[in-house]
């Protein structure tokens, strides 16, 4: 099977296994909590479908994982929807914490029900990511499920130390560049590090090969994560589904601007004199170009890229069987997909 | 060993516990997240000491259940902490949702902090939650910390629940009395119940002690969440830390609330008209008191209380051991103390 093939036949598993899990664990008497969350992932509610939704990177990775690792992809389910949760409770809370009107071109859920029911969906939803991982007993030992929570809660704690990190940056006008990464590698390759090990984890492989996906999900999460700073600046609005503006004007630490910061030449010295507006962001897009912060992200974004290319090779190592080499190629060509948007 | 002998042996372990669980777990490239941390726990900054710590009652139950169950209460820690933690997010996440500027009369995290870190706190100690039990693992087949994984999971969801059903009932002018229920059923009876159940289990109660006990705790937080209504509104504000008006300038539906609106009397219908004004509490206060609904919520209050102790005497039954019946005593007591609160 190729990529497409793979993504056909398993998107509308995660998705099934998704919903049937929130109709599970969410009772029926409480028919609003019900909306809100099927608004939020993109089932239902104005603009709902497959853009609402997202594309479910992250579950198709642990499933591609669980397969390249030498299991069956369907047994990774349970883990498939724990981390589709995970992620979609971090957007939630996020969406409230930056104060952003819109996600994936719908409005937030603060903004449609207020912060106080948002903050509690988050919460509604991370105990549901926590509770999915449990499924994972009926096709694994309990020692294995253990160590399954343990990947999956050490994941949270880096999520939530990578947004402590950034929501802390905001408050502070220069930064160093190096303080770029902790930040990213908590609030966005944990995750992928997480998707990756845990699919290996669910295929049986290795430790060795486990901490090899892993590294694999952590570079891919940090060249990912850089791509979309660039995009943040550089992107088309209507590609991105978010204003192209918005990374400059919200005063958020990204790699372009951390950049800018350290050559202390013009967009420097306009960015020390407080906030950005939205009319001058055309005109600071370029200086940071003129800077070099276009060239580097895109070069920063290559090597990262690279690296995760070799951890997946030696993760993969010399699959066993021909679907473990299906998924690894799978995987090589999601990678590759994921990294080339929109440039 | 009486009530006041395992409170004084138990308080410092569990203080002990849980710092030392924090400081395990929390890395220390955060200072500022141990800050924010050892705030809210009353350990540090202005306020900090016994009073900011609260009385530790939900850990103190799972160590007594643990005991009274027939265990070794100090095999029972990892629970107490992963329950403390719990009740301690939720606290955090419910200061944003109800805009309080006070917790235990010291400056909630949100007002210190700003409401996004507080919100991401929040989650540091929801995941450090999930994470202390399963330390578990230490003392327990890896079965049994799958169960109390199940039991913790259970409470979060009706936890979030019970919260979905308070702040939907805000804008809701009018309630009937019995969808109270639900809603304290969710914010604090799951949570006694659990505190109690996790003993219980640990202490490898079998299954009808251990529904027995997670009995008790449920009517327990149902008795104590009354009582607390009722203090909300006639308590000396001194005592109880908190402004005895606020429950009915916040517009919150508590017992007594729905009691005067179902009598539909003046209370009812000054309550129509909107928002309540600070100045105008204590006539309100006296005119709810005149409708029946001080008498009727200490009332409800005692019989709950009566059910609470049935399913205690049900859960300890005879005790096996000396240890088992001192702590069952322990437990009576502690129920006594925590519903005879500054009447």
């Amino acid at each position: 099977m190729k990529l497409d093939e793979y993504v056909q036949v398993m998107r509308p598993e995660i998705e099934n296994a998704l919903q049937a899990y929130i109709t599970r664990c969410v009772p029926k008497e409480y028919p609003g909590l019900h909306d809100m969350l099927a608004y939020h992932m993109g089932w239902e509610g104005e603009g709902a479908g497959a853009d609402a939704q997202g594309k479910r990177i992250r579950p198709l990775l642990v499933l591609l994982c669980a397969e390249a690792g030498g299991g069956d992809w369907r047994s990774a389910l349970p883990g498939a929807v724990a981390v589709e949760l995970l992620h979609n409770f971090s957007l939630v809370h996020d969406d409230i914490q930056d104060n952003s009107p819109l996600r994936r071109s719908r409005p937030t859920v603060w903004v449609k029900w207020g912060a106080p029911q948002a903050i509690n969906l988050g919460d509604v939803i991370f105990t549901l990511s926590f509770m999915a991982i449990q499924d994972l007993s009926k096709t694994l030992p309990a020692e294995d499920v253990l160590a399954a929570n343990r990947v999956l809660h050490q994941t949270c704690l880096h999520l939530t130390e990578g947004q402590y990190l950034d929501i802390s940056y905001e408050a502070r006008p220069v930064l160093p560049m190096d303080s770029y990464w902790p930040m990213i590698g908590g609030k966005t390759s944990a995750l992928l590090a997480c998707c990756c090990e845990l699919g290996a984890l669910i295929g049986r492989a290795d430790e060795t090969r486990r901490a090899a996906f892993s590294a694999f999900g952590y570079s891919l999460g940090l060249a990912f994560q850089v791509l979309d700073d660039w995009l943040g600046i550089w992107g088309e609005p209507h590609q991105t589904g978010k204003s192209a503006q918005s990374d400059l004007v919200s005063g958020k630490k990204t790699l372009p601007v951390l950049y800018g910061i350290a050559k202390d030449g013009p967009f420097a010295r306009r960015w020390m004199k407080g906030s950005i507006l939205p009319d001058e962001v055309p005109g600071l897009a370029h200086m940071l170009e003129e800077e070099g912060a276009y060239a580097s992200t895109l070069e920063t974004a290559a090597r990262l890229t690279e690296e995760s290319m070799d951890s997946l090779q030696n993760a993969v190592g010399s699959p066993g069987n021909a679907c473990a080499a299906d998924a690894a190629q799978a995987l090589f060509d999601l990678s590759h997909a994921l990294l080339q948007r929109q440039r």
